[in-house]
């Protein structure tokens, strides 16, 4: 009998699963650490998803979302071949690298010990760092190869010109992910500057746009635009639906098709396409949560920044900063002690700073109370 | 600018995607070709999604189904580490591919213009023909060998001597699927004949109940004593929630911990792990559903067998029948004529059958009924 290790893919066996963030269950704990937004979906929605839990619940969901790639179509002036849905975003990036991304023979690349050859462009998965740390797990995942290329110090986008410069930056990667806005740092990329960038780009290129509602741009033109250009979306963050997972992309009828024969046949479940679709018969109200986060976004970051703390400028439900005094981890630790849950992550280039996400202004105040309590 | 279709890998080129079956929505429809159950969830799991449905949507789920695992757990006398819980099985199969597949290399196993060499086991997965039609799609979709070895005429279950005689079956294939009981035949296999071929497997064997609770025999044991098998359950079928996709998979925690691993990180919707929970809390008023589709089954069988149909004996919630006089085909289209959408499959060894989902009483006297009068 083998082993049961044995009965795994070398690749699995060190493979570090993306660490998602806590979600405790701690009576009267403010979560500011996985980029929920603050306020329930609206009446609309709820009521209509209320409203279809009957025994329909017994037969499959449509398979391809089509009612709410239809709706999704009038949004973006597309066409429903345009659009995939998937189980959340993060299904879409993962099956993006199943598409257009050639696993490594043999998984040399990650195993050193048998022997290095250069990743070839047509394994190589490249992003920029810091950005979603999803994206080297599902490289990894793949057995594809890494391109993790350095933002600038202040987070912003290097100019094709200096990516040139930089000679680490691959024009010829399979896929390459763009976080726009930026996570963790919460900065917001000017769609100009992301055109230059994808025009330079010869492969598939997703602009991952997960917090683009609280941003000023949006880069959704370049996915019609550019037929090797996919635009990631989600209804987990800006429309309060993490639970029901539900993300799309938009971008070229043929790389959807592609995306399209690859995923499960029933990838998304029929209460989320029906939460999704009510969504879009209720988007007024969702941009006023929008502006809501953005007014609390910038009162607590004037609030933090007057108590020594220096915050990045948002695009984003959330914001990135450095604690004054104490080192950030030992800060995570003080404000948890105060019922306050916020994100720190080991990473070099972030480990200095909280990402902090934007509750309700009820919510801020608490985190601005607890902070001063820290620093008296 | 390079062509959308060269962006895209050359093994996803020719894939032919799962052809789900028909989800139409006319009116008066006597739907059984999806094998859903006719009987809506349980009052009290509908109640449990309902009330669920608040604020809560802008949270992100459990990411391991955390709750929903250790019910699991309690009910078939193991560990929440036995168990994984995916976006319906379909999902969990896909995972078992990537995880102990290995993809031959460059795809050149599915390029034989680039010449021909012969699978290595490590990069085989298995299964008989006929079963789940949604096995060789993962294997394409990996870039895997396929090795698929005919039941009996019968579509019995080849003894192990039989299938050593037969030299096609690979006894060290990396991954075996059995669909038990069989899909589309509806035939069920004794445990102690599925443990036979467990204990000649060196590979990961997969038996596949996703029908099993209209059978005699569940071979769910076989996975906590053999650590090389996984045994696969839906809450689809028997539950009746197929909409909410949760699927899980029950076998040795190494198996379960490198399926964890390569899941993407919130894989299974909130809705979906309520409505779980609340049918395993809600069982004995599904096991009176079983007992009245396993009686509607011998009535539907012995009314079609009266009417000409060569009806093969069922312990699943459909039956394979052949039907006299015209073709198969003929039949799907003379039935649809008449509102019953029944399922028929081109392949060679079922093409003269026809499945049929068991419904309630009242639509199986419908589908009598109708056959009646096609062969008036």
């Amino acid at each position: 009998m083998k082993s049961p290790k044995s009965l795994i893919r070398p690749l699995v066996h060190d493979l570090h699963a993306y660490v998602p963030g806590e979600q405790p269950k701690i009576k009267g704990l403010i979560k500011l650490n996985t980029n929920e937004n603050p306020y329930p979906p609206s009446p609309r929605v709820l009521a209509a998803v209320k409203v279809a839990v009957d025994g329909r619940l017994r037969l499959y969901p449509n398979p391809a979302a089509d009612k709410l790639r239809a709706k999704l179509a009038k949004l973006h002036h597309c066409s429903p071949d345009n659009i995939i849905v998937g189980n959340g975003s993060d299904e879409l990036l993962a099956l993006a690298v199943r598409t257009f991304v050639e696993p490594s023979e043999g998984g040399v690349l990650r195993r050193p010990n048998l022997g290095f050859r250069r990743a070839k462009p047509s394994e190589t998965v490249q992003y920029f760092t810091p950005s979603y740390s999803l994206y080297p797990v599902l490289a990894d995942t793949h057995g594809a190869a890494k391109n993790a290329v350095a933002l600038k110090p202040d987070f912003s986008l290097p100019s094709v010109a200096e990516l040139k410069r930089g000679k680490h930056w691959n024009f010829n990667a399979a896929l390459t992910f763009v976080t726009t806005p930026n996570a963790p740092s919460g900065r917001g990329y000017a769609t100009a500057d992301l055109e230059a960038l994808c025009k330079a780009q010869r492969g598939v290129t997703v602009l991952d746009e997960a917090y683009v509602n609280f941003a000023r741009e949006n880069a959704l033109k370049l996915a019609l635009e550019y037929p090797h250009v996919l635009v990631a979306r989600t209804f987990s963050k800006a429309y309060s639906l993490c639970f029901q997972r539900v993300g799309y992309f938009v971008g070229h009828p043929e790389l959807i098709d592609a995306l399209h024969k690859m995923r499960d046949s029933y990838n998304v479940n029929g209460l989320g396409q029906i939460a999704a679709e009510a969504t879009l018969d209720d988007l007024s109200h969702y941009r006023a949560n929008f502006r809501a986060i953005v007014a609390t976004r910038k009162q607590l970051s004037r609030d933090l920044t007057r108590l020594g703390f220096r915050v990045l400028p948002s695009e984003t439900n959330f914001i990135l900063a450095q604690p004054p005094l104490f080192p950030a981890q030992e800060w995570l630790q003080k404000l948890r002690e105060r019922k306050v849950l916020v994100r720190w992550f080991s990473a070099r280039e972030v480990k200095s700073y909280l990402r902090i996400t934007i509750g309700t202004p009820a919510e801020a105040a608490v985190l601005v109370k607890a902070a001063k309590e820290i620093l008296r």
